[in-house]
């Protein structure tokens, strides 16, 4: 699933989890038997990307589920709950996450008269099946999204969507790995995305590990980039789409999306289908998480400057579907009028054609 | 000049001057009688700002003068182009260094045949007028944009060019604290300015002590504010102004003017006329200052991310004078089509005007 071993769950019911807050400085695993501690790993962001949430999320209940020992049906099922209650607050924003934890949902639900071993079993496949699939839906939006790409282009990139945030080998940066496949020679900028800095520390490091030139910028030089020709096209991951196309990102996007519309470069979204919120109509009803501003004025724990200054710390912004070129998905590119009301049968469809390939 | 004690010539001639580095953090003065050392803090960013960088200049030309030891006419010029020399090459981009050396120059040429005593006393005069003129123009600029500032209004500024990066009160912030003087309630976003932070450390720190209300946001939160129509205008300084308005100053600053534009937000500049390159027709002209790929893989002294990954570091960017609605110096407010040729002549009339008024 790609060069990078970011998550595994193991036959003794732990999680094995690369933790993303200390890349690239230090490639330190950790290891848990506890589903608390999953979602205290991606509240923390030490297992962050929203695909990759989703995974993490649906071990950790069934984490949850093995290490509780009862014989009682009703605590049983309170336990179930109260884990995946756990879990869904672990962080507001990412639709992956809570699509997950539906289809765990589901999964306890439709079988909850059977033998909590036989249960169990069922939530262990149906969290592999997510990992496994979210893999595939990154192969195709692989292959999807590289027919927009030619040889020696130059693409800007903002965050991580890459294999740390995925269970494959990512989605906008999954694109550029499968048209470097194709024999397309590419450079990438990276942004380097504060606070956080994903950009120079995580997808720094993927495309290091896949052998991408790249350079880091700040995230304010994108525009200088664009205004001296030096981008071909911009593509960004998403944390969650609404039905009409609008985008929910990491912050920064909107601005990257407003720049690409003033200086006519496409601006792309990838993502799998788990990302897109049928039930919402528009990006302005998506809740977006407000984060410590810690994370502004520390850096690594150490002061940069006082603690007591006002801060204001969202970790997403909103792009609007109409400075969207394109969206990406494992179904097809998009353009606009976004009108995802075919993909939501066409998406579980191709869900159940996954499993009937498993069986 | 201000509420902060930024930078002093004493009697001993010595320079005494805050270590910009190191705030908020850390108030330390670091005193110096060596004219490299003005260089190096310079370059270093100690000091720091177009305006206050051509002060710290012009005294370390003084300083430079007093402490060779010499009876010798040729090798006193000699020593004398030295200094300037080192001086000018300490950072390439801010008009205002070698407006203020190209002063000190002229009176050093002046007055070539007089006194050793006499230049120096001459040379000493000068850097204070500029320091004085530096403060007094910061004034004007103030009460000239104050005319833009409405109550209530929330004003966005980028980096800092306020009170530590000039002689006097700043001129982005000087408009800000004159307006909130003559009783305007305001509210500012001070973009954190990476990769040198120079929002969150030091426009946050000179925010708080003049008394204003201030959130600091990451650079890519500007458009976001913007589109929630949570931002009046953009008030920013200036490194170097071409003739056609072109303005060169910290990067970011370009990506902001996009915004504005996107989002029918007033870019204003506010820069002293010393700040203007009337030889140079437009800012493509002007050289921009590459710095050290560490800036932005490294935060004091940590690494942030490995040193090895690629990078690119301008210190600067190029807003074309079609974004800007208008640029503020202490003569007037400027609109588009920007042209200062009026200003060259008055502008030099103003300094005679200045130096009449000490005389």
């Amino acid at each position: 699933m790609g060069m990078i071993d970011k998550l595994e769950y193991t036959n003794k019911h732990e999680l094995i989890f690369l933790d993303q807050t200390l890349l690239p400085l230090k490639e330190k695993y950790q290891k848990t038997k506890s589903y608390k501690d999953v979602a205290d790993a991606i509240q923390k962001l030490k297992i962050r990307g929203a695909p990759l949430i989703g995974i993490a999320a649906a071990y950790g209940v069934v984490m949850g589920v093995h290490h509780y020992d009862t014989e009682n049906r009703k605590n049983f099922e309170i336990h179930f709950y109260k884990v995946t209650e756990t879990l869904r607050n672990s962080r507001p924003t990412a639709k992956n996450l809570f699509y997950a934890l539906d289809r765990m949902t589901k999964v306890f639900e439709e079988n909850i008269e059977k033998d909590f071993n036989e249960i169990e079993d069922l939530l262990l496949r149906e969290a592999d099946a997510i990992y496994d699939e979210d893999a595939e839906m990154c192969k195709r939006i692989g292959v999807n999204g590289a027919e927009l790409i030619t040889d020696k282009m130059t693409i800007l990139t903002h965050c991580n969507a890459g294999e740390l945030a995925t269970g494959g080998i990512g989605t906008a940066l999954g694109i550029i790995y499968t048209a470097k496949q194709q024999g397309k020679d590419l450079f990438v900028y990276a942004d380097e995305t504060r606070p956080l800095l994903q950009g120079s520390r995580l997808t720094a490091f993927e495309l290091e590990q896949n052998e991408i030139d790249f350079d880091i910028v700040i995230d304010s030089m994108a525009a200088n980039l664009m205004k001296d020709q030096m981008i071909d096209c911009v593509i960004v991951g998403a944390d969650r789409i609404a039905s009409n196309g609008d985008v929910v990102n990491k912050v920064g996007s909107y601005s990257l999306a407003v720049n690409c519309a003033f200086h006519k470069i496409p601006f792309y979204v990838a993502a799998p289908g788990s990302t897109i919120d049928f039930e919402t109509a528009a990006g302005k009803d998506i809740e977006i998480e407000e984060r410590d501003p810690d994370e502004i004025t520390k850096v690594h724990g150490e002061k940069i400057t006082l603690p007591e200054y006002g801060v204001m710390n969202p970790a997403f912004d909103l792009v609007p579907n109409e400075l969207i070129t394109a969206i990406i998905t494992e179904y097809k590119v998009h353009y606009p009028p976004y009108n995802f009301g075919g993909l939501k049968q066409m998406f579980s469809a191709y869900i159940q054609t996954l499993r009937k390939e498993e069986d």
